[in-house]
Parts: structure tokens; sequence; C-alpha cells
């Protein structure tokens, strides 16, 4: 019997079972991994078998009656020490959301998304939104079935943001990007009144080996761990972790764009130093997960804009990047490369916005999802609010659908909700930086003697620890007792290109 | 209720399971991979907990009752095809034998293996065999329990034999190897009586890339599908599948032996050849998977003798090779060359012995081995006879034991029985071979116009397409009418060190 068993043996069963768990999931992701890196071409079938089978064991084994049974004991037990109690309580809950969904829902949801998957690659084949539309309808009947299985208040989007975001609200961004907008879209005009940067010096021709030699010597110093990750080439940079020893990231090299290798890798370490920061004795419970997408986010996004494409940072860096490239840079001031890196100018595709810009390209999927999850538009509507949105915020013609509205993966995929928490992390980050820089000067100081150090023990002690212990929001008001406050990253915008741009 | 069930409907759900079963084991076959070519140093301690789990849950799903209960039915219905009914016989056997091990017996081994393991990493480090013999003992009384759970006739080494090479019997050992000894010893000793082969062309300087592209070209040649497959760098040499599509191989790279690159790739290719020609309808049933070690050995030793040290696959390749290398090669004749890859020297280490004197270092290991398991000698008198029969087959005084005893992981892992499948496959290969040629002269022209096709069609239509079909005897008795007869093999040797030699 559960109940004669003491919290102590309970506990310890809780983590066996659920650290089993975790490696089956980690053993998930080392074959996605592979699958991004090293997979020959006609091994792509049986994987996707083989992801298949293992998702379904590591959801069997979660949801198992025993499993529930010891997190409904453990939940009622009162002598456990405040981190063990926490642990339970995220899994009681993870656990409760789980079963909320039968075997059957989770079955035709991974059908519906391989299908939807599979009409988007050939829309994109076809450069027709129009191929995708029906599947990605079938998708969206789900995903409103999904949140009402979820629940929630005032809007079924809540249910979906809560799966990326926890607390996060259709309030909430209104409200965020309502504020943000005419601020950023003054700027934006301020900016585009002023001469235009040239960054040609960025599109030189930089041969493979030596940016790559470059990009693991930043990475190196930025306080990756190559003794508990690597780096490896894919054809889209992403960061995965099989646990806090074994974090792996990619980047892609453009012989003619060095921008597009060296800042990919600073972004997906920003991501590993989380990763590689989590408490390892938490491995395979809730305390040794990241907090939230938005915060991992806020990492990657701090060390690649706040850091990486700082004036401080460069000051250190660029003569070492000078002297690996004598014939592109030798040539080019501090000053031009750093105008260079911060060019602002509006583009089609998402993921090669600047900093600025890029919060449009949010907005608008944000503004689409939060109405074909209420259901004011169909998949039908897309092309035409993605095109107008685009001419309105960037003042930019989509010319076709491949470079609009069938761009990113994320909606074929069934991942609703997820495109916030990028604009989130961004203003997370300024914030963050903002704050420690400010109450710790040394932080910065150090940045310029290439020594990111302080930095990094910053975000170990007010975030790293933590796992998943606070939702964002408390843990915000643990770090510097203020909920997120757009004003420090319009602040951090101002001011860096009121430089730039000579506003 | 399974009885109910249709003979189709009942062998669908059967494949569905195993092949569950296969995904997870092929899922450890990718960790284990991995963790050969790019784990990071300190990703191995949560490595080996991840792969344990996987492991216990591939464990638990076949010897689950209901997948048994499926076996068990089917077993007994007369309406299935010839193949579906041998995959469940084998099923069913593997079933049976996994089911005489308790769940504490495979927890008791998997610790005792792991202890005997690090023991003898540390005897190595000592260089001291004493330091293993506590744990070795251990671990020899668990594999003689082993041995009486499987049961047995006549001696209890066949027991563990046959998880190696089903059929394979210490009678059938003694034979082949008293049959073995005496003219082999006396081919070593005329060897012996000739002037020695300079062979110091393949210990030049070879740079590492060049010969890594010489490699991957040569294995391309032989036929392997770098679009099923790949190959990697680790510190021994191996081959992994995960099914017939996504094969994978490692060598390693000395730049001053050329040799030890070069037939390791194609050593291990012969290995992949089989794997990737496997039949993927049987994807994780028993016909999909190999005959036996002996003959997944004699794959590999196939390529790597009979045809890469062969003067024919040389004929029309040392060009290649000469243009690849000429500051090394161009002075050296092909004649030459072939003398060097086929020197005959008695060495102490088993993995760097040559063709002839290769199967003394097994012999040895297979006496051992049975004495151990009988009970006649204990792990104390290893090093003695060790040193004794090394002494008296090869001449050579073994000066520590990191040279003797110490050498081979085998033991460490509870890996008895595995070394005699290794003559096994040097003496099915010259056979297979010979006969190969002998119907089909055509194969050995085509080698001599750098075509291995024809070889691989005969391969394929003789023991691929096959799978677990057949034991090894039976495959022969299928292929050429006739067991296993060491004569091939001696006739082999004989005629290629005639001429080498000039006997």
């Amino acid at each position: 019997m559960i109940s004669a068993k003491s919290s102590e043996e309970l506990y310890n069963e809780y983590k066996h079972q659920i650290r089993k768990i975790a490696d089956v999931k980690n053993a998930l992701n080392i074959l996605q991994w592979d699958q991004e890196t090293y997979l020959p071409s006609k091994g792509a079938s049986f994987r996707a078998q083989q992801t298949a089978t293992l998702s379904e064991l590591a959801h069997q084994l979660f949801t198992s009656e025993y499993f529930g049974n010891i997190l409904q004991e453990l939940n009622s037990r009162n002598n456990l020490s405040q981190k063990e109690k926490r642990n339970v309580e995220l899994s009681n809950e993870d656990y409760i959301k789980q079963k909320k969904f039968t075997s059957d829902f989770v079955k035709k949801m991974s059908e519906t998304v391989s299908k939807s998957f599979h009409a988007w690659i050939d829309a994109r084949r076809q450069n027709a939104f129009s191929a995708f539309e029906k599947d990605l309808n079938g998708l969206l009947q789900l995903k409103k079935e999904e949140a009402y299985l979820l629940g929630f208040e005032n809007h079924p989007y809540n249910a979906l943001l809560n799966e990326f975001e926890k607390g996060c609200t259709v309030k909430l961004l209104d409200k965020i990007f309502t504020e943000i907008l005419y601020p950023l879209k003054k700027l934006f005009d301020q900016i585009n009144s002023k001469p235009q940067i040239d960054d040609s010096c960025l599109h030189q021709y930089f041969p493979k080996q030596q940016q790559w030699d470059f990009g693991i010597k930043i990475i190196g110093q930025l306080g990756f761990d190559f003794k508990a990750g690597r780096q490896d080439i894919s054809e889209h940079p992403f960061t995965t972790s099989f646990n806090n020893n074994d974090v792996r990231i990619t980047t892609r090299i453009d012989e003619h764009n060095f921008a597009g290798m060296l800042w990919s890798c600073i972004h997906e370490s920003g991501h590993a130093l989380y990763e590689q920061g989590l408490p390892e004795t938490e491995y395979g419970l809730p305390l040794g997960e990241y907090t939230s997408l938005g915060i991992h986010e806020s990492q990657s996004r701090l060390w690649e804009n706040c850091v990486g494409r700082g004036k401080t940072f460069w000051n250190y860096h660029y003569k070492e990047l000078q002297d690996t490239f004598p014939d592109q840079l030798a040539e080019v001031s501090l000053q031009q490369f750093y105008k260079a890196i911060n060019k602002v100018e509006p583009s089609l595709i998402r993921t090669e916005a600047d900093e600025l810009t890029y919060h449009f390209h949010v907005m608008i999927r944000y503004e689409i999802e939060k109405l074909l999850i209420e259901g004011t538009i169909g998949a039908h509507d897309i092309p035409a609010y993605w095109n107008e949105h685009y001419e309105k915020y960037l003042d930019l013609k989509v010319p076709d659908d491949k470079r609009g509205c069938l761009q990113d993966i994320h909606w074929s995929h069934g991942s609703f909700g997820y495109f916030p928490t990028y604009s989130l992390g961004s203003f997370y980050a300024a914030q963050l930086y903002g704050k420690a820089i400010k109450q710790n000067p040394a932080i910065e100081q150090a940045i310029g003697k290439g020594d990111t150090n302080p930095l990094l023990d910053y975000l170990r002690k007010h975030i790293f620890q933590y796992g998943r212990m606070y939702t964002s929001e408390e843990l915000f008001a643990v770090i510097g007792g203020e909920p997120l406050d757009i004003k420090y990253f319009l602040e951090y915008l101002f001011d860096k290109y009121k430089n730039i741009y000579i506003l």
C-alpha cells in the first residue's frame, strides 16, 4: 500500500519514476538531435517511427495510475521540504493536465499534426497558402478542443499560451503590445528618416572553417562548457539538452553572411548556458527544468543582443575578429562594424529581422492566432490579414506566401501561443540585463575586458538555480521586486539607436 | 480475448509489439553510437542511467505477459505463412529464454557486470590481473548460474556459446580447433623459416584527411550506401544499425599506420553491407535480424581478408592508392605492397594479429573460457595458462598483464562464448568466398575491374535475405549442401602464403 510508505520512501519512488520518464524523453531528444545533424537521408522514415514509439512510452509512463497514486499520496503529506513539495505540486499539475487528454485525443492530434505538417511542406513547394488551408483548419479545430479540455479563464487562447508561458494571458499581451506599438513605430519612423547604414562589411567572403573556429572561440569565451556540450552544423540552428552535462547547440554557416553564423552561435549559447546551469541534483524533476519558454528566450536574447550586439563586448572582441579576418575587416573601424551589426531594416522574414522590427512580426502572428482560436477568422483569412499588416507596420508588400504567411513552421506543428514568447524573451532580457548592470556595474566592466563570468554568475544566482520553482512573473518579483515592464526594453532600444542613427 | 482474434489480427498485433521493442532497442543503439562518437566527457554518467532505463523498458516490454500470450496463441495457429511461422517460433524461443531470468537475476547480473568492468579498468591501470580476479570470479559464478538457467546438453559452456552462435558446441569447436592447430602451426613454422617481409611502406606518414578520404572512397566502391548510413571516428572501430536504412560504421586514423585505418574501414563495411542488406519488410522481426555472430563476422572478414587483402582487389585499386599517396607509394610496387599487407608476424595483441596467428589468440581464450565455465580453473589461474600458451603457440613471452590476459574487454562484460565466433567468422568466410568464386568466376573477374556488385548480389541472395531464418549450420547446408569445413580456410591460407613467402 502506498499510503503505508514513509514520505521519504514515497518521494524516492516518485524521483525514480519521474527520472525514468526523463530518461526516455532525453533519449527522444538525442534521436531528434541526431535527426537534425547526422541522420542519413534514407533513415528518416524509421526514425519517425522510433520517435513515435518513445513518445508514446513516455506518455504512458507519465500518465500511469501508479505514478498518479504516488503523486496524489505525496501531495497529501506535510513533511516534505519546500523543494520537494514544489516538485510534487508541479508534477501533479502536469499529471492532471496530461490526464485531460484521452489517448484517442493524443493519437488524433499526432495524426493531424503530421498531416498538416506535410500539407505545409507541400504548400511551400507550391508557394500557395491555399494548399495548407484545409489541414490547418482541421488542426485549429483540435487546438480549440485542446483549449477547452485544458480549461481557461476569459479567452481560449489563454489555455494555449499557458502551455509555453505559465500565467501569460491575452490581457497581458494585449496590454504589452498596445503599449509598445506606438513608441516602436515612432522609433522606426525616426530611423527611416536617417541615412541607411552600410553593412556590406558583413557580406564579404568569410571562409567556412575560419567562421567555425571563431564561433567556437567566442562560445567558449561566453562560458559554454565544451566538456558538457558541443556544437554541430544543422540546417536550422537549435539548442537541445539531454541533461545539464550534455547540452548541444548547432549553427549554420553562409560564407557570404558572417553575422548569420556568429549571432546564431551566441543566441544558442545563451539557451545552452541556461541548460548547463540548471541544478544537476534536480535532474528529471520540475526544479531541474527551465522556468518557461519566455525566460529561456530571454537568455538567448540577452546574450545575443544585450551582450553580443553591444559596444562594450566588441570593444574587447573586435581586435580578435579583425586579426582572424584581416583581409575583410582590417579597414573597417569598430564603429562601422558596430553600426553594421545593428542595422535596422524592415524585412519579410521574421528570423532575419533586426531587434526593432522583429516585434512587428510577432505582433501580427499574435493577433492572427488570437483571432483564429477565438474563431473570429479562419485559416482562409490569414493571407489577407498577414499581407495587410506587413504593409501597415513595415511598409512592405508581401510578394508571395512563401515569404509571407507560409514562412514559419510553428502553425503546421500546432504550436499556437509560441510566438509571443519570442517577444517576451526580448522584453525580459532588456529588463534583466538593465537591472543587472545597474545593480552591479562590475558586470559590464568585466564584459569590456572579455570576461562574462560576473554576468553568468548573476544569471546562475537569479535564474538558473530556481528551475521551475517560480512562474516568470514570480521570478521577476523575486529578482527585482517588479513585474515585466516594457519601459526597460524601450529604453534599451532608444539608447542603442540614438547613438547609431544619431537620433 | 486473444483466442477470439483471427491469426491475421494476432500476427499484426505481434508485429506491432515486437517493432515497438525494436524501436526502443534501436534508440539504445543510437545512444551507444553517440556515446562512442560525439558524447562530451561530462555527459557519460547520465548517459549510463538513460541507457539502463531504456534497457529495462525493452526487457519489460519483451517479457510482458501480454506479449507472451500473443506468442503462445500464435504458436498454436496453423494458418500462418512459412515466414510468419518462423518469426513466431524464433520470438517464442527468445521469450522463453528471457523469461528464465528473474528480474532479480537480471539486476544482479547488470550490477556484477558493471562492477567487474570497473575492476578491469582499474586492473589495466595498475597493470595487474590480480586486481580483477575477485570480481571476475563473482561474474563467473553468475555466468555458470546463467548456463544452468538456460539449460544445456553435455557442457555448461554450450549454453553460453548458443547465445552468440546458435547450435555451436564444445564438441564442434574442439573438433575444429584440434583439426586446425597442427596445420596452422606447421604453416606458421614454414613462414618463420623464410626471410621476413618489409612492411615499412605502410608505416610512413599518411596525412589524416587523405586517409579519411581514401577510406570513404573505398567504402563507397564496396557498395556501402551512404544514403543509408555513415562513417565517423571513434576510439575503437565498430558497426551499429538502427534499421537497414541507417547503418553506421566508425574507424580510427593513425597517421603512421595506414593499414589500421583502411582494413578497419573494409572490415566494418563488411558488417554494414550485411545490415544494409537485411530485409526491410522484416524490421524488428527475427527474419530482419542477422543469422548469428559467426555469420556476421564472416561478412566482415570476407571483405577485409578474402577481398581486401587479395591480389585481385589491389590489381585494380593500387593505382588509385598510389595516385592518392604518390610521395609514399610511387616507388612501392604492387607486389611489395601486397606482401606488406599480408605479413605474418606473431604478436601479443589479438586485434593486431595477422590472418594466420589470429586463431592462436582465439584458441587460447576458448580453452580458458571452457575451463573456467566447467570449473576446472578459476580466475586466479588465467595468467599462468595465458602466458604459457602464448609461449607455446606463438613463441612469445608475455611481458605484463596489459599485453596479456587483461587486453580484451569481453570477460569484464560477461561475454563468455564470444571469442570463438571470430575464428568461425574467418572459417565461414573462406568457405563462402571459395565456393562463390568457384561457382561464379565472374565475381572475381569483376573485383579485378573494381566492381564488387556481383559478389554483393551473391551475398544478398545466399545470406542477407534470410535474416535469422536458419542457424549458421542450416544456412551452409542451404547454400552449398555442406557443413563448415576448415579445409577451405586452410587452402585459402596456403594459397596466399605460398605465393607471398615462396613456400
